[in-house]
């Protein structure tokens, strides 16, 4: 389909040698319609986090052709570093960004699972909304004692893949793979130098204690500015559109006379979550996203592409 | 530069017949970063409008073989319609979009119209932003008494072309070339059925009668719905934001007791105008465009494509 897009974050095990950091990105770059927005090698995690946006066919084709080229230098008998991994290509995530649904995005997961253990002999786990039981839609369980605990435990009933044998690639490890919404990072300030009122309203929006769904957050100090913040990641902008979520941190917050100061969109996020509260506030009506100059640009563009 | 992008929206005098319709068109279709969003050919009117997003460079490029195209096959000596014009080419505005100001669109237009004039023959007015005189800010002065009056009244002094020598193109007459910023066609529904409220609140937010500068606004009835309609143009969006606009709209509504039903967007619109909403009624701080993950992707399309 036309403008089908996803996002990929593949993250690989290696943050230091930068000649095979570029040949695992190279194929990033060759695919039509698979574009490259960023990737970021940290040396003390020993981690680099690719950021892909395109169409599903051919970030999976850039995918299997990198992982191939991981799996031939990295070593994970003999890797270190300060972040979680289980395996060479450590994890795989899709997310949906335009025509396209979560539901689609893990049947990618699951199908592409099916592929990558095939031309990889990896064994794959299915996490977050592409997990096949709850408790791995949690990737620290997944991930749990990390490389060196899960190959020992791997045989073990709870530990066994998703997909391929109940055992490590010898070097590569294992891989998870996954489907989740774009995450938004989303603060809030407020006109107080009591962090306890932050907290306390972190408290009553947050799902761990009972407020939105699709929100984690929790109640920070910010010294320098005389003011604190609930720091936000909301898993579900559309269920818990920002607008909501932020009307709710009002009304919370006057009960305690304090005022919002500023707010912080904190890293990417997709025009759909910012559009949405564009729409609640001015109460617009029967909206369609292609009346959006961009946006029929990026649908032509996408159609035209190499 | 990479990423620059305008919006140009050229005016023809041909809409009824269909092949000479495509061949004007075609042009359009086939340079490089110049990008055919639509063309609507009215009968009526007998009249096309094209659509085109793209970079200024090939866009003008597109432009001079289309016009050459339109010059071979439309005779204005003969033209009827029910839309003011004064040539073949009838008018050809500028607009920015991204990555450029309205001051370099302004610059464009200078530029194209000596071309323009050089390859075609044709003489050529500027107007609104790109006018030289202030009178010639508004089309309607321009073509005043349209073609025909042109005609015999452009060698007078006060209706001499900008480029070119005082006498109309045989075939093809005279041509309008400006700048000028998106408009966005904007109604704000009010919960009354008195439509003089509607046009008191359209009298406190126009231009013409006091109001904001780049607001152009009459208030109607919609009487299928039960509603009155304040209905604008807001030819300055980032002057004249949106949300401004409808926070003064609400402020005069409340003197009558009356409430906003519901907001329309009236065909396209740029991103910004939205976003410039969404920030505000959000109070995000030190937003950048390039977090929104479709602007990134734009950016990585167009440097990509073709």
């Amino acid at each position: 389909m036309a403008g089908m897009l996803i996002e990929c974050v593949p993250n690989f095990s290696e943050g230091c040698r930068k000649d095979v950091i570029e040949k695992i990105v190279e194929p990033f770059r060759t695919y039509e319609k698979c574009y490259l927005l960023d990737y970021r090698a940290d040396p003390d995690h020993n981690r680099l986090v690719v950021s892909l946006v395109g169409e599903p066919a051919p970030i999976q084709d850039a995918l299997i052709e990198s992982s191939k080229i991981a799996i031939a230098n990295i070593d994970m008998k003999s890797h270190t570093g300060g972040h979680p991994r289980i395996g060479a290509i450590d994890v795989i995530p899709f997310s949906p960004i335009k025509n396209i649904t979560i539901n689609e995005c893990i049947n990618i997961a699951h199908q592409f699972g099916d592929r990558f253990n095939k031309e990889t002999g990896i064994p794959v786990f299915f996490y977050e909304d592409a997990a096949r039981t709850p408790e791995r839609k949690r990737l620290e369980i997944v991930r749990k004692g990390q490389y060196e605990t899960l190959k020992s435990e791997i045989q073990k009933t709870e530990r066994k893949p998703d997909i391929g044998e109940a055992s490590m690639h010898h070097t590569a490890g294992a891989t998870a793979i996954g489907a989740r919404k774009l995450l938004v990072a989303y603060n809030v300030n407020l006109k107080t130098s009591d962090v306890e009122i932050a907290k306390k309203i972190a408290d009553t929006i947050r799902s761990s204690s009972g407020g939105f769904t699709h929100v984690k957050g929790i109640g920070l100090s910010l010294e320098d500015r005389g003011m604190v913040q609930v720091s936000m990641n909301i898993t579900d902008f559309e269920k818990n559109p920002i607008y909501r979520v932020q009307e709710l941190i009002k009304i919370e917050a006057k009960r305690w006379g304090v005022e919002v100061g500023e707010a912080e969109v904190y890293g990417m996020i997709p025009q759909a979550a910012l559009m949405a509260c564009a729409e609640y506030y001015l109460q617009i009506a029967g909206f369609n996203n292609n009346q959006v100059i961009e946006n029929c640009l990026l649908d032509i563009m996408g159609d035209d592409v190499k």
